[in-house]
């Protein structure tokens, strides 16, 4: 244990959510920044990169068993590749790190760190593919990207470094390639909601915050505690663009040579900001037990004469339990006392505390106590297995009802620019306005309150989180809430991080 | 499929082993050249980095089960933190790749694409290091390193870029760092034996082969069929040198202040190379059902009349050696006859080819054919499950046997120059001969048939196969084979990739 352990969390989430949210990630024990001159670059500690790691293989899974095949391209990109591409190069130059010598020798063609790798992977599929048979292709990296952002260090949030996942396929037609987009969407929602216990949005970007050179970016939004959105992931259908830029063609099954429509769809770790930002409170960490490292801690309280029947009792449980799949840990630490260890594990974000005693011993009992409420009750020794998987199922349920309350209560209309910048001033959160389209109302907002439009929905009058139902369409006549243009849409207004 | 599947393999491995290496890299679907500006670099492809994945899987629980995190540092390192080591920056220098622009701005120092990580790690296991209780501290990554080597490209063996993982420990003392060193060989060596089939000999590199700033560099190498060795993967005892220039020091239990030990060990996708190079044939690629993507295929045999009844025999198999967690593929395909489907699954290197046609159906019975000698066996339907699990294991045997065959009648003696160059000129392999200890006497060797010391023993006189005995030690009086000096130790020379 390090001296930033001990010391506990001193912010608040709720006063001084940046400051809190770092120190949360230092002494949780996730990351740490970078060596001097290396701003904008984390350390990804144990702690931090095994809940990246619950995260791939949730995913993986997922990709795998829709018929997506892990690969690996080259870290560097020949700038000629990148400029294939007008809108890529055009998108990522201004933030890409630029390899310029080779040992001794400067390089003739200077070669980027992938901020993305759609122009190294395109000619690739152009090579593989050559009959209709062979679509669909997809393939998929796990690996790190570089985008030279000029920005303040934000652990997971923004970085100049970071891990993601980059999923690439082509296929036959544009239904097909639209629901490889939206299959992948799913899929982000579905660990968001179903192992991060966030609740997202989902939706499509407006037309001037597409990914370069795409159709249409589909993203899942997540509301943090604090009235920011985090784009949580994105899918993009990328139309013929990247296919004829890169001759990606087939024969198809009259042997006519025809163009494929292709997809990229990502996560970042950006995924982790999100979940530490969620759930996580002013006595540290708060994981789903989905994620958690360790899902259960073991600790025992004893005197000397009880030291033996007691941790002999919690031997047995934590055998009981690591044997059914729980991931538990005994903290039978001699030198650190039971309220010590409570902090601790509160701290690094264990969901379900078991503690046992001389009387639970007696008694043939468990004391469980919940991350984060505190709440506590007891259970049955005989049992323990199906008790302790229920808590943990309660614990999900309380963080996913929590993030949810939140994110139903602030999505908010307006329909006027006084509305829509005073709602976002004073509450944050979602702002549903009507839009004509255009980038310039967006400009302006963006200037005055440093929101932005986060999402608008696939359809008109459709509500953006996946269990809603319709909301009100734009009716007829129905000005823009920023000029008096007509409005073709509802856009969903958040500040973002 | 493409074009390349369909030719089949036209080189030989015995008489043009690299472009046999090359043709079936390329043919099995495993790799492709980089492009074009961008020799050393290669793309692994879903077939390729099946197997990388395989050996990740099997090398990751081993190294969770002992102790380790993984974690992740930057993937640029700044100059001035490789120069902390002056051994790290004269060994890494000449073939670092250096970022030298973000974004449109000069950098105001040279960032290193990481060669390998110790000039990272060491600040911060510095820094996470306080007490004894700290103690070991271990730390790995599954990440790519870049290395700027102006040699020709061979997939997997020689490539600018190449993924592997490193692994960095901290230990209070010598011996710990040292069980350390030895641990991670032991689990090196037990995955190219038990997993990839591949015997290999363990010893320690020559001082001035040593990894840079270590004490100790040990080795595991691998015969290929061609007579050279393959460096399959090191683990190094790195002394205090790093715990000195980058101050990991700890408190032991008298509160002394005291300099760590530490270690580093890794295994690159090279282990990829070898596992191709050792097993595959003039038919393709020949892969131990450990790592095989499908170690099963089921090949149908059917007429127009017995196509109904022949599939549902195929798939009902098929579902059997699924659930019993056996990976199978069922070719059902149309378009092709059996004959071109074994010929592709041999080029894939599936290890067991299963036939079912009418004449199964009626008795009940399959045909199982072996990858890659071609050995046959009626098996019954009923009980195929423990069948099938018995022929994978038989092959792996199969494998393993062939590669120690030629392990064991290459390893010779010679105890004078002639000797040695003659031994090694005509039949490769190793070549045992006493040695004085100087770096001169390997360099005439490396002149004169560019054959190089791979390894000594850890202790004169014995056997470097684990398995293997005592052999006999340097005597009193002995001569070094290159020199007119004493003999300290027993050289293992070998040519090398």
């Amino acid at each position: 244990m390090t001296d930033d352990q001990e010391l506990g969390i001193t912010e608040s989430k709720e006063h001084s959510t940046g400051e809190w949210y770092a120190e949360v990630v230092r002494k949780a024990g996730l990351a740490n920044y970078g060596p001097e001159g290396m701003s904008g670059f984390i350390v990804t500690r144990p702690r931090g990169y095994a809940l990246w790691e619950a995260i791939q293989d949730e995913l993986d899974a997922r990709f795998k068993a829709t018929g997506v095949q892990n690969a690996y391209f080259p870290m560097l990109i020949p700038e000629s590749y990148l400029e294939r591409e007008k809108d890529v190069v055009e998108g990522f130059d201004p933030e890409v790190a630029w390899v310029t010598q080779g040992g001794y020798e400067e390089l003739e063609e200077r070669l980027a760190v992938r901020p993305t790798s759609e122009s190294i992977i395109a000619p690739y599929l152009s090579r593989w593919i050559r009959s209709y048979r062979d679509l669909p292709m997809r393939v998929n990296q796990w690996c790190s990207v570089v985008r030279w952002e000029a920005t303040e260090t934000k652990p997971f949030f923004r970085t100049k470094e970071f891990l993601w996942q980059e999923g690439h396929t082509a296929h036959a037609s544009e239904a097909d390639a639209w629901s490889e987009t939206t299959t992948r969407l799913d899929q982000y929602e579905a660990v968001y909601e179903d192992v991060l216990a966030i609740p997202v949005l989902r939706g499509k970007k407006p037309e001037h915050d597409k990914f370069p050179g795409a159709d249409t970016t589909t993203t899942v939004e997540a509301l943090m505690p604090d009235g920011k959105s985090v784009q949580g992931a994105t899918s993009h259908y990328l139309g013929q663009s990247f296919a004829e830029a890169f001759d990606i063609t087939f024969t198809d099954e009259d042997e006519d040579e025809r163009v494929a429509h292709t997809t990229s769809w990502g996560i970042s770790w950006r995924a982790l900001g999100a979940l530490i930002m969620t759930h996580s409170d002013d006595q540290g960490l708060v994981l789903p037990p989905a994620v958690a490292p360790e899902q259960v801690v073991i600790v025992p309280i004893w005197q000397d004469e009880t030291k033996t029947e007691v941790l002999e009792y919690a031997e047995g449980i934590a055998a009981d339990l690591r044997e059914a799949g729980v991931r538990v840990e005994l903290d039978d630490r001699d030198e650190r006392n039971p309220g010590f260890k409570f902090n601790e594990w509160e701290l690094n974000g264990v969901p379900v505390r078991i503690e046992v005693g001389p009387n639970e011993v007696d008694e043939g009992s468990v004391t469980l106590v919940h991350r984060p409420d505190g709440e506590s009750a007891g259970e049955d020794r005989d049992g323990i297995v199906d008790a302790v998987e229920e808590h943990l199922e309660t614990v999900y349920a309380k963080l996913y009802a929590a993030a949810e309350e939140n994110l139903i209560g602030n999505v908010r209309e307006a329909s006027d620019r006084a509305e829509l910048l005073g709602t976002i001033g004073r509450h944050g959160g979602y702002v549903q306005a009507p839009w004509c389209g255009d980038e310039a109302c967006e400009a302006e907002v963006k200037e005055q309150i440093a929101a932005e439009i986060v999402l608008v929905p696939f359809e008109e009058g459709e509500d953006p989180r996946s269990s809603g139902g319709d909301t009100e369409p734009i009716h007829e006549g129905e000005t823009c809430a920023l000029c008096d243009d007509d409005a073709v849409e509802t856009a969903y207004f958040a500040k973002s991080y």
